[in-house]
């Protein structure tokens, strides 16, 4: 079997890394470091805060020697900023971690590189800096050519209805199934729970189905690929990276990812939601140019906005008018979802 | 009005042009050149050859110290080379060009910001190197708000269909209609004829839409933008660009655009190609979602690869089975496919 390495083109990072918190005083800016915790966990040897800062991820405090000495091969900026800022004080911190040969990993907008004090500390120690918001170089042009293995994508009505959370519970559901399954990064957060990836939005618009098709690579027949979806073929800023992404991944199954309290699309505020029906139709519509048997698998919401009850009756509606298993997958998990798609694929 | 202008972020050329043709010995490597000759001949002064070169596209020989006294402001390669490649032996021209204060146009894959002596030149000399395969900076990520004036997009079955032609000869047809029309250019070619616009396969895909608003900014009422379409919803390696453009552009109307010979996915060889019908129902799904308006005002399609009379009964045919108007632009113009445009708007 021609098994290719996904590894080919995408971005590398190495395990395990220490979290740095910085000195934020809003938890909300956490959100990926907290992202880290919750699914790569077991890949953080601690958290590096600045004195004063009020937040923690429950982790142990550690030093950059420290974490060398654990092991820890990256520190990864686990918090936003206003305006992916980089804080000045932050630099001293960043440079002795790259002079003692640990990478760091920038998902913020700033670019590290432009720091000369970064750049010379990288040039002494060994340790790169890693910024996931530039596309890997010599991305190839989708060919179409159909990949062994199985991939399954998350889309959605809009961007941030829970693409990448239900992304990596299905992986989780199939893993504890018994299920060979892979999550596939295509975002920032993405990348660094996984470790690797291509953040999609960054990469040159001709080479986007290629991104695509490297990121989720032939593998074995029995394989899934869990793929990350971004944006929404309805949300017309970003719709091209939708696009891409959905004919460069060949899905064999799709789940279509909604946020209950959305009531406009986030970016473009002159246009309303589509219904999930007439979402469906539209990715199918498109997916079948590129796989004719695809199908969605199931619907997964976040009804967090609604109460327990609420929530549950709001699922059993949706399930009962689409006839596909619908679920909240932080309120019950995506169990549900790989039942559903192992029942489909032993059919 | 708040009328924008288009030239904000887009690449902008300086016109008049002498066009350099090098030393090629091949006719259709002088493709470029030929389309600058036959779209904007009034804005060329003549054609620039090394010694020996056998190709003329029929313009006075000018050399660079002239076409300065002509007025000359831009150098533009017209010509193709394998691998976009530049000759060593045109780099001296180039340099003299940048001198003398004219900007170097290259839409060829080689940067010529590597060469050190052409970016002495340019700090020498006044003239800028312009490489049309780069993407403006800092464009902004599309906001989808209705933008005055009219928009029609040349949409397409597969790549190399026609869709800049089609957008070319409709704006002449309307210009001749007395019909206000800009011809809007998202392709290298496109670009050097326009003397402006954004390549849109080179934008960073988080923009794709967001420059195709700025390429069709707000304009008068009666205003129509041609869009210069690229790819193909159908083509997976390049589908992503076509969603964004279709999105960002927000048309009023479509041209599907056809090539009668055309047996399968240009650069996706597993992938045939679609009906026309099932083409433009789905070109009209996504537009919908941007302007519920939207319609397919006719069909374009190269016939080449027949007769005359065979070309004729292959358009009669598609117009029957469509309802629509059907027109080879090369044997029969657009001047039909103007005035179904303008009995649509007018009634």
């Amino acid at each position: 079997m021609n098994k290719e390495s996904a590894s080919m083109k995408t971005i590398q990072l190495r395990l395990p890394y220490l979290i740095f918190l910085g000195d934020i005083e809003d938890p909300t800016l956490a959100k990926t470091g907290a992202g880290l915790v919750q699914w790569c966990g077991e890949d953080v040897v601690g958290q590096l805060r600045l004195p004063g800062c009020p937040i923690s991820l429950g982790l142990e405090d550690v030093t950059i020697d420290l974490a060398v000495t654990f092991g820890a091969k990256s520190l990864v900026i686990g918090v936003a900023t206003v305006g992916g800022t980089i804080k000045e004080s932050w630099l001293s911190i960043f440079a002795h971690a790259l002079e003692m040969g640990m990478d760091v990993v920038n998902g913020l907008h700033t670019d590290l590189c432009q720091f000369p004090e970064l750049v010379e500390a990288q040039a002494r120690g060994g340790g790169k800096i890693i910024n996931i918001r530039q596309s890997p170089a010599l991305l190839p042009i989708g060919h179409g050519a159909k990949r062994m293995g199985k991939r399954l994508l998350t889309v959605g009505t809009d961007c941030a209805v829970g693409k990448k959370y239900t992304a990596l519970a299905m992986t989780q559901a199939l893993s504890n199934a018994g299920v060979k399954a892979t999550f596939r990064a295509t975002g920032q957060t993405g990348i660094m729970i996984a470790g690797e990836g291509i953040p999609l939005d960054c990469v040159v618009s001709d080479f986007l189905s290629g991104a695509a098709e490297i990121i989720s690579p032939n593998n074995e027949p029995d394989h899934w690929d869990i793929i990350e979806g971004q944006g929404s073929l309805f949300n017309p800023s970003f719709s091209g990276v939708s696009m891409g992404l959905l004919h460069g991944s060949q899905p064999d199954a799709l789940i279509l990812c909604h946020d209950a309290a959305r009531q406009g699309m986030s970016t473009c505020p002159e246009f309303g939601m589509p219904s999930l029906s007439k979402c469906m139709e539209l990715h199918l519509a498109c997916a079948r140019i590129v796989n004719p048997a695809v199908r969605f698998i199931g619907i997964s919401i976040n009804t967090s906005s609604l109460s327990e009850e609420a929530g549950k009756q709001y699922l059993d509606k949706i399930s009962e008018e689409t006839g596909l298993i619908c679920v909240d997958p932080i309120r019950q998990g995506c169990h549900q979802l790989a039942d559903a798609l192992l029942d489909e694929a032993h059919s």
